[in-house]
């Protein structure tokens, strides 16, 4: 093989070993990663997936990114062909309980998963997971302003909009892993009060 | 010591090392707990732990009662003596902010910290974390039903508004950990404008 042929199978390999991990990590949380487990299961070397990431927190990081990318892929692109405003949080909003219900991750939702684990442990995990909470909520938040700057609805703070609206899902994801029933029409009528 | 001196002896080793345990647990999760540390810790023999306990789980299930007993003490049984209603949703909701503000728990909410690892794991941790989530939210309920009855506030739906105020709680404690600003007075402001 030529070097670029190995970047090449070195990069699908690391996409294939975190898009495992990530579903590890949403069930048993990222410190449940280990570099050994992940290689059993994918029937790899473990040295060849030691290679790849060094250590556990390099893979950690590795995995918050993919969830990141599966996140955007599955909710946030989407959406970006609706009108911003009332109709894009709209399709945000189904795209998020599609994505809580089905669910991408086995163990629902990555972020409600990991972040209680890491809120407490400062360093770079906490501040990627950080980072990425913050982009959602922002995210939701321009799609407000978008919608109040149109005269859609009447709201005086897009930020705390955001705020209530990402509650909202989060809660949503906890009761569904917990089977409560007709989650997503209790989350629809919430946000429908607020949006229609 | 007779055996009654023991009993109660036995009892306050429980409760001194299930207290601890539910400090762990807010960090590091209840998988995080194990006899063997909890005794180091408390300077204890692990075969004296060990026999008040006996497994793993059964000390996991001793530690989340013991931390319902903690969240009555600190924010339920404080507001029995507000009048039910409003004023008591009031006080309820100021005690959970100082709950999760304070915190009560090293890692902040308990449930918070234990759910999303548990949603995932049918068995008698899942099973109790489940009922105590749910008699919040019942709660919670209760109050709205108390508020609605006397025409204190008008709401179609009990559940559906515990559900809201819980999931804004939830949000908060996750955005308190990551160091948010001014998170107690957010969750005041979505909390008024359905309360007032």
């Amino acid at each position: 093989m030529t070097p670029d042929q190995r970047l090449v199978r070195g990069a699908r390999s690391r996409k294939a070993i975190t898009r495992h991990a990530v579903d590890v990590a949403s069930v048993t949380g990222l410190n449940g990663l280990s570099l050994g487990k992940l290689a059993d299961d994918l029937g790899l070397s473990k040295s060849g997936v030691a290679a790849l990431f060094r250590t556990k927190e390099q893979l950690q990081l590795a995995t918050v990114e993919t969830a990141r990318e599966a996140f955007l892929d599955a909710v946030v692109r989407p959406a970006s062909d609706a009108p911003p405003g009332v109709t894009r949080l709209r399709v945000l909003i189904e795209r998020w309980i599609s994505y809580a219900e089905q669910p991408l991750f086995p163990g629902g939702c990555f972020w409600a998963a990991n972040l209680p684990e890491f809120d407490s442990r400062p360093g770079p995990i906490r501040d990627a997971l950080r980072r990425q909470h913050q982009a959602w909520l922002a995210l939701l938040a321009d799609e407000v302003r978008h919608a109040t700057d149109a005269g859609e609805i009447t709201d005086p703070d897009p930020d705390l909009a955001a705020f209530r609206i990402g509650a909202v899902l989060t809660a949503a994801n906890i009761a569904m892993r917990l089977d409560e029933p007709d989650v997503a029409n209790k989350v629809r009528r919430l946000l429908e009060d607020f949006l229609g």
